[in-house]
């Protein structure tokens, strides 16, 4: 592949991809040889080099360990058995990247570096790539504030940088979740549409309270009256209600536009299911469970592609499902790792060939 | 000062405090010779450390700059005449900081790392502490996250630094500020009240929005209506209305819980007025403005102060203050300096000697 940027490649000089097996390593554990690192100063991206993955000499002030100007996406490449290596959907990584990055009051990033910097990067480490079934390379593509001052102000510099870490299986048995109703992930007119580092952060101690009554993760309600669901852990979610797929809907500004969340809502259409993007309340989910039409839950994103949900706890209310029964889930996420690794035609153009 | 904890001190062999002058330099951009440098693993607080001030090695895959656990304050300390430096009521930021920690899930620093370690730290640097007048020594403790995996989860790891840096007068003209009618700071539920640097990094670009139209900051307000007043910038506000001091209260769980807050909430009934903590929505101001009885509109935070604001525009109504004719809050700003320089006996007991 040519790239039609200038990069400075600076390769390693021994390559660690045979220190470990890449079978069945955990998520975001081990990085692959290289990483690329873009440099914004000047009103200009500038240095734009791949180099030997390493520590990085950075400021104790750095604006983004104070000021939280720091933003990212999840990405997953996968490689077919005739060995070629595809991206799924990176370009819309590549829009919602530039979303987050205007929300955060951060220089936008071209889609040379991001796509076509990705794309040599990933040609130039294609043998961390595992192979087996089920596995991915992981790529986190981030930005952060680099100015060393202390006064509160957009930073002038940030970099830009691109890891891979190739990631075995995702082995979610189903989850347990608790309906939050006191804390708030986000609120219209905030940044819970935007990737950025601030809203993990947040959302950590309110799971860390659902981890200790036994929750795997808590399902997001609105800021307002904790009514209305919004999405579940770092997933976007769906409820299959009287044979209608219903997924919360963006216009709020609350959710994150999910890349997994749209090609499923694509597909699940093309199995044959109407979908509805819409607002749903916990008390609507209720009565439709108590009328037994609800028939699957799941959530929807890039980690773990569909994740079943088992059990629902809203107050005391809990919803216990079968997962065993379910089909459409189940199919849903055997079409998308078919379209994935290459087993069934990419009708959409969804996979980028490196 | 003796420390009761084992501080291992790596010395400069040269100091830079004559490279410059300390005189009117500006907010954050110097720092002083040595920080000092805490790492928890395993549960504890080890390698206790004060060393040159100097850049980190941190991984790319660093969790604080993906997941945002990163919390930080803002301190001041002051050298009298005599020479003796003192810190502004320390312990009201080490009790913030925990609260901070504790809502973004990372773990709580022990008293004697960081006041005793900051006072050993600045004891060690005291020449930085400038002795001219309305200079101060600006501390900035802050923690974040040190893991090197991609997972969302809380991290293992964790670095707590403590660095100083010299500041001038915070020369602060009377203010210019837009009343936020679209735009977010924070939500009952959410992480308003903690310092963490999310909360800055979201607030840049509807500041960048309000410095468009020519307006220095803007006047938060709730996330529901739009309508209760919440803090102004990075700071908290003060409104004179009919001679009562009034000022948002904190039970939302939505605003910083100040300490210049609640040091101007204690000197201003010193001085005879009373102060109200309340709810304050813009249609009262405008109602009491409308009636001539806002007399003075300020900010309170450590960085400025006290904040005279000249001017708030809600919609298309705009209130213009001529600050010259104000006693209140210059009044309320001199005693502050006073106590904070020792030129005022200090009652409160406010001022920790290193």
């Amino acid at each position: 592949m040519n790239s039609v940027i200038d990069i400075n490649i600076t390769p390693i000089t021994h390559s660690r991809v045979n220190d470990q097996s890449l079978e069945n390593i955990a998520f975001g554990h081990i990085f692959s040889d290289h990483m690329l690192v873009a440099d914004y100063a000047d009103g200009e991206w500038k240095n734009i080099e791949i180099m030997p993955y390493q520590p990085l000499a950075l400021s104790p002030s750095l604006a983004a360990l104070h000021y939280g100007q720091s933003i990212f996406e999840g990405i997953k490449a996968y490689k077919d058995i005739a060995g070629n290596v595809s991206i799924f959907r990176p370009n819309e990584n590549f829009k919602r990247f530039n979303i987050s990055a205007a929300r955060m009051q951060m220089p936008l990033v071209p889609e040379e570096i991001f796509l076509d910097g990705m794309k040599t990067l990933i040609n130039l480490d294609r043998n961390w790539v595992p192979a087996f079934k089920n596995h991915s390379l992981y790529i986190r593509p981030f930005m952060f504030a680099t100015d060393e001052i202390l006064g509160v102000k957009p930073s002038e510099t940030y970099k830009f940088i691109v890891l891979l870490s190739p990631t075995g299986p995702y082995y979610s048995t189903p989850m347990r979740i608790y309906v939050e109703e006191k804390y708030t992930r986000a609120v219209t007119g905030g940044v819970g549409f935007s990737k950025n580092a601030g809203n993990y952060g947040a959302s950590m101690y309110p799971t860390a309270k659902a981890h200790e009554i036994g929750y795997d993760q808590v399902l997001w309600t609105d800021a307002f009256e904790h009514k209305y669901l919004q999405e579940v852990g770092m997933m976007n979610v769906f409820f299959i209600i009287n044979n209608i797929a219903v997924t919360p809907s963006l216009e709020d500004g609350t959710i994150l536009d999910g890349i997994t969340r749209k090609s499923a809502i694509q597909l699940l259409k093309e199995m044959g299911l109407e979908v509805a993007e819409r607002k749903i309340s916990i008390d609507e989910l209720i009565d439709a469970h108590k009328a037994g039409l609800v028939s699957e839950v799941f959530g929807a994103g890039t980690a773990a592609t569909i994740s079943l949900i088992k059990e629902l706890k809203y107050k005391d209310y809990i919803m216990y499902f079968d997962t065993s029964t379910w089909t459409v889930a189940p199919a849903l996420k055997n079409k998308l790792d078919a379209i994935k690794t290459g087993n069934e035609v990419d009708s959409h153009g969804w996979m980028i060939q490196v």
